[in-house]
């Protein structure tokens, strides 16, 4: 892990359907179907409300204020990939700006996660070009030191290897592993379906208490009621 | 204070239409005009621009990790309460999102205000359920511990007491005793009747210095200046 | 530096010209320019997005809590200028709302950078005066201590002296010495122009590997591509 | 609560005993006894380490960068009393340093528990007149705004009044409410009792899995052990 | 990674002789040698100064406020162990204290890395049980919910197997892989051997700027002396 | 201010023996002799307590994680002299450990001010050779990227010339303008006189209220006492 200046050039991507299945059901229902893992640190934020997608990891490790390695990223992005950026020490820097993001979408990159600061956010929004980061700034960086492409990095606290399916929305950021991809697809639409019933109860006015058959266990629990 | 376990089903709520004018003068005023007292720390923020809101507390207290007793706030909500959820240790979890919010909205409750992390913002907003918080994040919670409900808490740095008046909006969120809601919406009444005069005053030019009668106080404070 | 109870009356603005001419470049291109110096600290933000400014600033040196030399620097405001205000110490107060912003208005001021909190957030949009603060806060501040006007003031880690150019944007702000607005204004404009260039050969495909011609110097640093 | 400008004279202070006998309990297990509430923010660290005390709360209330109230705090402290201090906003301001910390000594305080930074730690130190604050901070404050003298504050998100026991070690402050404090103090003394059986166990090589009898829960909650 | 509800019992330990080795030469030493990877993030600290120490990993994996498969994991300490506690979301409480410390001690337990709080930890110096934590914190946790042991963590933005070698002192905590431990070792010893030379040639008033040869290039990049 | 790329060898230093007058009289009392200015912010520590120094500053500015700076600046040291390091942007890297203050200490430095990491910290305590930092971290840095030496520099917050006073302690770090050094080391020591005989008094239990007269203002800006 965290192996400098190695560049990957074939990694096994997550099912395409299930990439897109997962996008259609947002961080926190993915979330919870693959048993509460996998989620991103939450002071990872859009650059603007409104964002969601998914798509397929392509990972880089960078140094503080040392952006290199995204040019060297850029070239193993395919179409439906998602750029996941790692630095080894924290760092509000900005990495990424219009001309990367004109580079990235070029080669069909459909956004980016980042565990530091981007810059040029005004025009980030007007391309449509989403990205999930820690800070926005507009300190640029160097080109001095190796990092890695497609190694398994560490990102905001998450584990990601590359070819992982990453989902982001206005909740957050997940990450879940190529090969669990179909199985956790399959166990967030089950929680879907079963949420719309839900919700249609308690918009008519049933409350959780009684669904959720809540009231024996409180009361087990030692809840007592005053006036 | 912090007792756990026990819910308070009768609660004093604040003069209805105290709660309605406090409201539209708005946290700032409204703050100001209790003597700036009671208002909530400022890391607390709306999750989307331009909610503005006012009405009763309702009081939760909850453990790290775990929303049960929000189920439990659900059953005593009455139609113009705010739910105001204090966390025993700091937390960003998901306490709160899209099915909670549809049986707090059935209940009647016209917002929620809480010290750690609510998730679904873009349905919540959708929703038009406004929340306060220090987080957004999909991270879920369990069920295993008994907190209380309607009993005093603090609430980022505030004491929140049932039935208080709970003003929030783009600037923040304040609390007034319920006791105190006439008294304050009052003071709150005089204080923005006085604005619109400086207001006219300042934009055609008066300086705050003359209007407040600054320029002597400054001199005998020592101000000099200079060229 | 720092000096208390001081009010300059007259200070060298920089050329209006070249002030229009680095706002329309924008704070990255413009920060980059100058070689990556006078970046305020990331943690500023807009108090709304989209709002793009530049001025000359004027600066005023506060007291925690204390926003009395706010009234004093009004009347040191000029048509085109930017207030730059820094704090002794740190503090989220609510320094600033709708009157000041109505007062600073009429003065000709362009925009407020504070390192500290504002309030009247949604007031201050719909008069579209853009303020770049730490925080928003509704907490009220007293009127009790001298500070200073037109001092250097080291605001957001940055050095700001009176006059200076002031460029804020959705990516920060950046300030750009007096003296050396004009040339940073022409170094800028040089960038921007080849930034054209090089947006249409990324978007055309072309690696910034090759643009850049950086696959020499990765392989000579030492990179490894493996399968 | 949070009432400015008034000073109570004549507070309840908890039974002596109980306080002596909850010092020495000290504050995780009286944390513990009193069902887990009571804990002020553990950002509140002593300014040395292994000091430990307990009294009974004076209460300050202060504003930002203004320390005035704390002279008016003095002549209300009794021996055996420890000054509990709570800002009306964040702020990291030395309040107080070696000659308040003379003239509380000479009232007979045993410490201070303050929400903002203190200076002359050295000294502190040398004087032993412990400390737990927020900050270190050589910056001094003004006198200009009054605050209020034992009346309810929150400090460190936690709720003391008046007379309430303080118990503060390297481990953090607790607050007992006074009327509580014998109850608690049995409480915590039945834990302390039963922690040295236990001890004696588990150094003895017993398990708490097997001490505690959770093997059959963690079995039915799914627990799966794998070579 | 991240499996919940899951022990596994027999973990490859890094070989001894190395895991001792790699302690003597310290935390900076061995995180240079491996490539500067591997540091968990500089908010761990020691809970006392001095403490240094350097074991084999059980890994612990937690949820917010709830410590129960800390008694899980006891069970899987040997000798020479250090537990390396990681949780789901940030959380600061009080996760260990003297008891689990005792238990731990009598396994053969070399100390905890623990990204939360711990208690107690006047005793656990007296014991001289070295923690790593980002808290201290008095609060309690319950026992509720199922986490794992042996697997795979992040902890403090770092990967962390089980049966890695840990070395921690003042300068923090590092991981290096089980697998890697000799050939790591060897280099950091290599390091070390040098920095003697090194240090001796400082020590006689000779500069960096000429033992390292850096004149040159500084010229080369454009550095000017001026008088 | 901030010009990369020059090292400045010829700068004018502060009296001797005003440096050594202020640094007997410690941070808090020269900061509040310069009218409380000059204070870095309070998140810069002592890396072991006790510590407490005065010299005169020469000045680096570095990179996020490039300490190459640190080597050219060694040569510019005279004995007497502290080093202050700012960083272009937040960084917690390592930038200085014991073989560059085996260096500075033989060139005759006597502290180390750093916005940024250290590691070695138990061998610099053991060398006596005190480093104030925002953060411990054996995390390395590269050598790619030109600063400047004895540059005016913005150092966690305050400005600092080259030749400045520098008077570290257990309180912080306070700069004093060389120009300014023996006007304000007589100002401290009149505070000094006076402490003495304040000291003196609240120690004999004459109230702070009486000493410096405060009742009077007290009751006038509306203070009650009740009962």
């Amino acid at each position: 892990m965290n192996q400098l200046g190695v560049v990957k050039r074939h990694i096994e991507r997550a099912d395409a359907a299930a990439v897109a299945h997962l996008g259609k059901l947002g961080v926190a229902t993915v979330h919870e179907a693959q048993g509460r893992t996998g989620l991103l640190k939450p002071y990872l934020r859009p650059i603007y409300p409104g964002a969601a997608v998914s798509g397929t990891a392509v990972t880089v490790l960078l140094h503080p204020g040392d952006n290199w390695m995204m040019h060297v990223a850029a070239e193993q992005i395919q179409p439906g990939d998602i750029v996941v950026a790692a630095i080894t020490a924290e760092c509000t820097d900005g990495y990424f700006g219009d001309l990367l993001a004109t580079s990235f979408m070029a080669r069909g990159a459909r956004g980016l996660i980042i565990d530091a600061g981007v810059r040029d956010v005004k025009v980030l929004k007007e391309m449509g070009f989403p990205v999930w980061s820690r800070a926005i700034s507009a300190k640029g960086t160097i080109k001095a030191t190796l990092g890695s492409v497609n190694v398994p990095v560490v990102c905001a606290g998450a584990l990601v290897h590359p070819g992982d399916v990453i989902v982001a929305d206005d909740d957050g950021v997940v990450a879940v592993p190529a090969a669990d991809a179909l199985r956790v697809a399959g166990v967030a639409q089950q929680r879907e379906d079963l949420e719309g019933e839900k919700r249609a109860q308690l918009a008519a006015g049933v409350l959780g208490l009684d669904m959720y058959k809540m009231r024996g266990p409180l009361e087990a629990a030692g809840l007592k009621y005053i006036d």
